[in-house]
C-alpha cells in the first residue's frame, strides 16, 4: 500500500467507522453467534498473494460485525462504559502514523514529554495532591490498564517495604500481606498471584452490607492479627468505585489504618475517579491525597480509545526501583544526567506507543467544561433510571445509585432478575449485566458513552418492564 | 466531534500522516531537543473550552514532531524496526472504531475468534509446531510485548512445576531459579523480578565469543550445581536472535538440557522470529518444536503497528492456570461450556482491544508472498551492509550479519567507534544504536522498514565514513 493508496483506503476506513456507527441503533447489541460461527467464516491459512484492503472492510462487514458485541452502542450498559470518541480515534490514529517507541525518554523526547505534561493537566482537572504531579517527586504514567496499574503498585509497595531487597534476593519470608475488601477488583489477587505472593496472601476484608464499603474495624484487626503473627502488611487496596455497586470505600479512614502500619495504600478509581473533573463528584476522592498511588481509567468514562489507564504515584522512586533496568544498548547521556523521565522503568512492558495523543485530543477537543457535560450527562441519566425502579413495584434499588451506575433486582427473585436481563440481552435491544449483592442476584446498568440518550435509557428500561411482565 | 466532523477530521488525519511520511526524508531522524523543550511549548492546564480538532494537528507539527526521533524514517537503523504499515494502522483503526472489550469470548465474541485464527494462520506461516495451534492443547495470543510473554511463560514454568501451589500459596521455599545467556534480553530479569524470584534468581550463562550463542556445557553444569544445593530450574529462557547482536541460540540442544531437568523452555524470537515466513531463513527456529512457548513480534519487523508481540504456548492450561480469575461479573454460559478461550487469563491485564485487526489486514494486504520480499529486502540490505563494512580498511564486523542486522566496529577502537556513531546521529541523516560484545563497543545497524532503500543504506554509509575519516 503505496501513501497515496492510504489516503485513499483510509478515507474509506474513516467512512466505515462513522458508516458503523450510524448503524447500531439498529443493529442488536449483543453478538448473536455461537461458539465457532466466526472462526467457520474465516480461511485455514493466510493468503499466499495480498488482497485489496476493500476486501478487509468487507470481510468486517460479513465476518467480523455479527460476531460483535457493540460496546459502541447507545443501548450498552454492561460492565462499564468504554468509550471510543471520535476525538480519541483520531489522537490514536496519529500515534500509530508516528509509529514512535517511547520506552525512554531518548528514543523520541516529545513522548515521554507530552505524557507527562497531559498527566499533570488530568490530576490538575481532577483535583488530585500536587504530590503527584511530575514536578516534585511523584509523577503520572499511562498504563494499559488499571490490572497493570495495581500490579505496579504492588511491587512498589513491596520495593518499599524491603528496602529494595525483594527486587534483588526475592520475597523472602517477611510473610507479606495485601488487603482489599470482598468487593475489590479481581486484578488485587491477579496482582498477588503474579508477584509471587499468592492468592493466599490477600486478606479479604468485610463490608457494610449497606454501602458495600470496606469495614473499617475489620481491617485494622486483620492488619493487628497479621502483625501479631509476624506477617507483614505491604498494602491496602481501597475502591473509589467498585465494579460490582459502585461501592466507595473510606479513603481517610482506611488510609489512616493503612499508613499506622506501614502499607502502601494504593487506590483504584478505574472507573469513578475520571467523574471528578466535576467538582461536585469529588467527595467519593476525599482522603486520596494521603494515597501512596492512585488510577482511574479514561478509557472507561472519560472519551478515551482503549488503552488508557491513568496511573500515579506520590513516590516515584518506589516504583523505578523496583521495575528499573538498563542494557548497555539503551544507555545513554539523557539518562545518565537524571533530568529525564525514562517510563520503561514504571511498567512492566520496555516498549511503548505513543498513547498521550488520545488523551491530549480528549483533553483539548472537549475541553474541561466537554467533559464535566459528559459526566454530568450520565449521572442524569442514571438518576432517572433510578426513578423508573422507584416508579414500579416489580423492581427495587439495591444499593444507592453511585454516579452512572444503577443496580437493582425483580422483586420477585433471583431466579426472576435473571430472566428479564437475560430476556432483555438476547433480544438485542439493550445489554445489560449482572453481579451479586449480599448473596442475591442484581442487574448493573452502566450509564456513560457519549451516543447515550435519555430515548435509550427508556427504550431499554420498557423492554426490562416487558420482560418482567412476561417473566 | 459528530460524525460528520469525525469524517472531516479523520480524512484530514490521514491525510496528515501520509503527508508526514512524505516529510520524513527532509527531517533529521533524531530529535533534536534538550529535556524539557516539548514541555515548555504546552500550557500549564488543560483548556476549559473544547478547541477545534485542527489545532491539535497545527500543535503536531509545532510541537511533537521538533521533539521525536522518527521510527519511521527510511534512515531509522537504531534498536530494532518498528514498522508501522498502512495496512496496519488503518486494521488498527477500525479497532478503535468498533472499540470492542475482547476481555472474554463472550464480550465480543468476534474479537477472540478472529484473533485465534489470525495467530493459527501466523504459526502456520512461520512453520510453527501443529502444538501450538488453538485446535489442540495449544494456542496462541496477542500480548502488547515480548516482556509481558516472557513474564507470563515464567508464571505459566512455576504454575507446572508447583502443580498450582505458586498461584495458592506463594513461590514458598522451592529456591525457584531461571536461566538464559549474558545476551538475554533485560525482560528476562525483569520478569524474574516481577514474578517475586528477585534478580539473585537468575543464572546469567556464558555465551561463545564467536556466535554469542549461549554455551551448552555452562547451562547444564548451572542447572546441576543448582539441584544439587536443593534448588528448582524453573525457566530455560533462550533467545533465537538477541538484542545486541542477533545471537542464536542452540534451541535444540539447551532445550535438551532444560527438558531433562524439567525447566519450561521459552524462545524469545521477538526481533527475528518473523523472518520465518521465509523458508530459508528458519534455520534459527530448529528446535522450537520442543519448546514450552514462544514469542516473536509482527511490531518489529512483519510490518504491524505495536503493540503486537504474538506468543503461544504448547500447554495453555499451565498459562491459564497461573492467571485464571473468575469474578460474578464475568460468570457466563460460554465460559462455563468450556467450549470458548477467554484471554483474559492468558495475560495480565483484564481488559484488551481487538489486536487482532492490524495482524489481519497486514497479512492479507501483503499476503504471505508480500511478507516474504520484505523479509528478504531487509535481509538483501544488511548483506549490502556488510559488503561495505568489509571493502573499507577502516571498519570490521564484530559478529556474522545475523538476517538485517550488522554489527560492526571502527578498527581504531571504542572510542571512535562511538564518536563516528554519535556523529552521524547528531547530523540527523541516520539514526544507529550501539552495543558492547566481548567488552567492545560497536554499532548496531538493523534494516527493516518497508520504507528504507538500498539509497537509504548507502547514504547512510557515507556518512559513517565522512565520519570515520574526520575522526
Amino acid at each position: 500500500m503505496t501513501p497515496e493508496e492510504f489516503r485513499r483506503n483510509g478515507h474509506a476506513a474513516i467512512d466505515w467507522i462513522a458508516d458503523y456507527w450510524a448503524s447500531l441503533d439498529d443493529l442488536p447489541v449483543r453478538a448473536q453467534v455461537a461458539p465457532g460461527d466466526v472462526r467457520r467464516l474465516l480461511p485455514e491459512s493466510a493468503p499466499e498473494t495480498g488482497e485489496p484492503f476493500d476486501a478487509v472492510l468487507a470481510d468486517l462487514d460479513r465476518v467480523v460485525v455479527p460476531g460483535l458485541t457493540h460496546w459502541q452502542h447507545p443501548r450498552f450498559f454492561a460492565y462499564f462504559p468504554a468509550n471510543s470518541s471520535p476525538a480519541a480515534i483520531l489522537g490514536d490514529l496519529l500515534s500509530s502514523g508516528i509509529g514512535a517507541q517511547g520506552m525512554i525518554w531518548a528514543t523520541s523526547p516529545a513522548v515521554t514529554e507530552v505524557e507527562q505534561v497531559v498527566l499533570d493537566w488530568l490530576a490538575e482537572a481532577l483535583g488530585l495532591p500536587d504530590d503527584f504531579r511530575s514536578d516534585g517527586a511523584g509523577g503520572g504514567v499511562i498504563q494499559d490498564t488499571a490490572s497493570t496499574a495495581t500490579f505496579t503498585a504492588l511491587l512498589a509497595a513491596l520495593h518499599r517495604a524491603s528496602g529494595g531487597e525483594v527486587r534483588r534476593h526475592g520475597l523472602g519470608d517477611a510473610g507479606w500481606r495485601v488487603y482489599g475488601s470482598s468487593q475489590a477488583h479481581s486484578s488485587l489477587v491477579k496482582a498477588a498471584m503474579m508477584a509471587g505472593l499468592g492468592e493466599d496472601a490477600v486478606r479479604v476484608i468485610g463490608v457494610d452490607p449497606l454501602t458495600q464499603a470496606i469495614d473499617l474495624d475489620a481491617l485494622e484487626s486483620a492488619i493487628e492479627a497479621d502483625i501479631g503473627r509476624g506477617l507483614t502488611p505491604a498494602l491496602v487496596h481501597l475502591a473509589a468505585g467498585s465494579t460490582s455497586t459502585g461501592a466507595m470505600d473510606d479513603l481517610v479512614g482506611a488510609g489512616r489504618i493503612a499508613r499506622e502500619h506501614g502499607a502502601w495504600v494504593h487506590v483504584d478509581a478505574a472507573w469513578a475517579g475520571v467523574a471528578a473533573v466535576c467538582p461536585e463528584h469529588r467527595t467519593h476522592l476525599a482522603g486520596v491525597g494521603s494515597a501512596d498511588s492512585f488510577v482511574t481509567n479514561p478509557h472507561k468514562w472519560l472519551l478515551t480509545t482503549f488503552d488508557c489507564s491513568t496511573f500515579w504515584v506520590r513516590d516515584r522512586a518506589a516504583l523505578t526501583g523496583a521495575l528499573s533496568i538498563l542494557p548497555e544498548y539503551l544507555r545513554n547521556a539523557a539518562t545518565e544526567s537524571g533530568e529525564v523521565v525514562d517510563y520503561r522503568d514504571w511498567h512492566p512492558q520496555l516498549g511503548r506507543r505513543f498513547r498521550a495523543v488520545k488523551l491530549w485530543a480528549v483533553l483539548r477537543t472537549y475541553g474541561l467544561e466537554g467533559l464535566r457535560a459528559h459526566v454530568r450527562s450520565g449521572v442524569e441519566l442514571a438518576a432517572h433510571v433510578a426513578d423508573l425502579v422507584a416508579g414500579d413495584d416489580r423492581f427495587e434499588m439495591v444499593t444507592e445509585p453511585s454516579l452512572s451506575l444503577v443496580v437493582f433486582r425483580l422483586v420477585a427473585g433471583d431466579e426472576q432478575t435473571m430472566a428479564a436481563m437475560e430476556a432483555v440481552n438476547a433480544s438485542g435491544e439493550a445489554y445489560l449485566s449482572h453481579t451479586t449483592v449480599e448473596g442475591r442476584a442484581a442487574i448493573r446498568l452502566a450509564v456513560g458513552s457519549w451516543c447515550t440518550t435519555r430515548a435509550d435509557v427508556e427504550r431499554t428500561w420498557r423492554a426490562l418492564q416487558a420482560a418482567a411482565a412476561e417473566g
